[in-house]
């Protein structure tokens, strides 16, 4: 019987990727608030340029392009898009459905997980912004597992609650992350179609357009 | 004549001290909320305890203080106490006749600049948030001019502003960083009597409850 119901976070339980584009938009955009010169498509795509070149989670994008625009006073710029960047990250919102759907699975008495990759105090932060945090009974995050979701991330995860794997269904976004993996050790999979990865091929045992479709899955299961 | 006026930031442009103690307080509510237990008396002084020893510009304040707790999911509250702490001090606002004062001195055909000591953009976000950044000609950070706020401080100002001491004013709420060093080098000094340095005895030119009061003071002049 169905009893643990894992969850990754990003463009699963909200919609990363477009908060992530809507963030460096807002950045540029107080940057020319400031004074900084050129236009945003311009601005955007060079930063589009620094972010492929040094990866999303190098720390000093803004500064980088302050430094290749030469502006005088970088940390006038710097400043404003650091703050605009983490005020559109801070006001994230869940996807639609998916507060209602995380109450009415814990009415119905199942026990709900996050299983995520990424830093722990920042995959916190946003499960807090999003004011879902108390829904789950425990938080794995691969920084604190010592690996990231793989095979061995979902054992872990299945010897720490003392489940079986058939007692378990994982749901998520990525096909890599959290479908493949846990597939292999025979947790339940359901894949969500939602954010930038939509459209790769899943061997998911379920699709949901979004969490709310899980009800279904679950009275037939 | 007098031509330009610098500007200290932290209790002369907003009460920094009264947000220092409300992000606390608030950060320790949000780890309570999120189910760490202890009242927020006990925690509060805990804290304060921790701040005192590491000093305020320690970052891992919260992480000691979960440690001191022994809790099992540190990042929790961490990430709780993180975001509560950050929003109260990015919901800072300037000391009320603080805008309009600025505007008008504008106005009035003086030239505006911060002259603060941190970190540039730390001290640019505070600027950036309270909505004040476009009012000043120039922003002198302590960390860009290599020195915090001594009479080789402001000697560098007057250089770089090609002014002379007796065309400048200062000013500020603390005596040793703003009107002592300001005052050696020439330059008419304004203490702004707020926040919790403001029982210092001062040898400023001039006091002010807020800086509304420099029209009086610049019409003497």
């Amino acid at each position: 019987m169905m009893k643990y119901i894992l969850f990754d976070i990003d463009d699963t339980l909200f919609p990363s990727s477009e908060f992530s584009t809507l963030a460096r938009k807002n950045a540029i955009n107080a940057m020319i608030g400031m004074g900084m010169l050129g236009d945003s498509g311009t601005l955007m795509a060079r930063l589009a340029m620094i972010i492929e070149k040094k990866g999303s989670n190098y720390g000093r994008h803004f500064d980088d392009l302050c430094r290749q625009a030469g502006v005088k006073e970088p940390a006038r710029y710097t400043a404003a898009a650091i703050a605009a960047y983490h005020d559109t990250k801070t006001a994230i919102q869940p996807f639609p459905k998916v507060p209602l759907t995380l109450l009415r699975l814990k009415e119905a008495g199942y026990r709900l997980y996050v299983a995520t990759n990424g830093n722990a105090v920042k995959q916190w932060d946003k499960l807090i912004r999003l004011r879902l945090a108390l829904y789950f009974d425990a938080v794995f995050v691969s920084e604190e597992m010592g690996r990231s979701k793989s095979p061995a991330f979902y054992r872990k995860v299945l010897k720490t609650l003392g489940a079986r794997a058939d007692e378990c269904m994982m749901v998520g976004d990525r096909e890599d992350a959290d479908i493949s993996p846990a597939k292999k050790v025979g947790i339940t999979t359901v894949r969500v179609l939602a954010g930038k990865h939509s459209g790769v091929p899943t061997q998911a045992d379920h699709t949901v357009k979004d969490i709310s479709g899980l009800f279904r899955i679950l009275e037939q299961l």
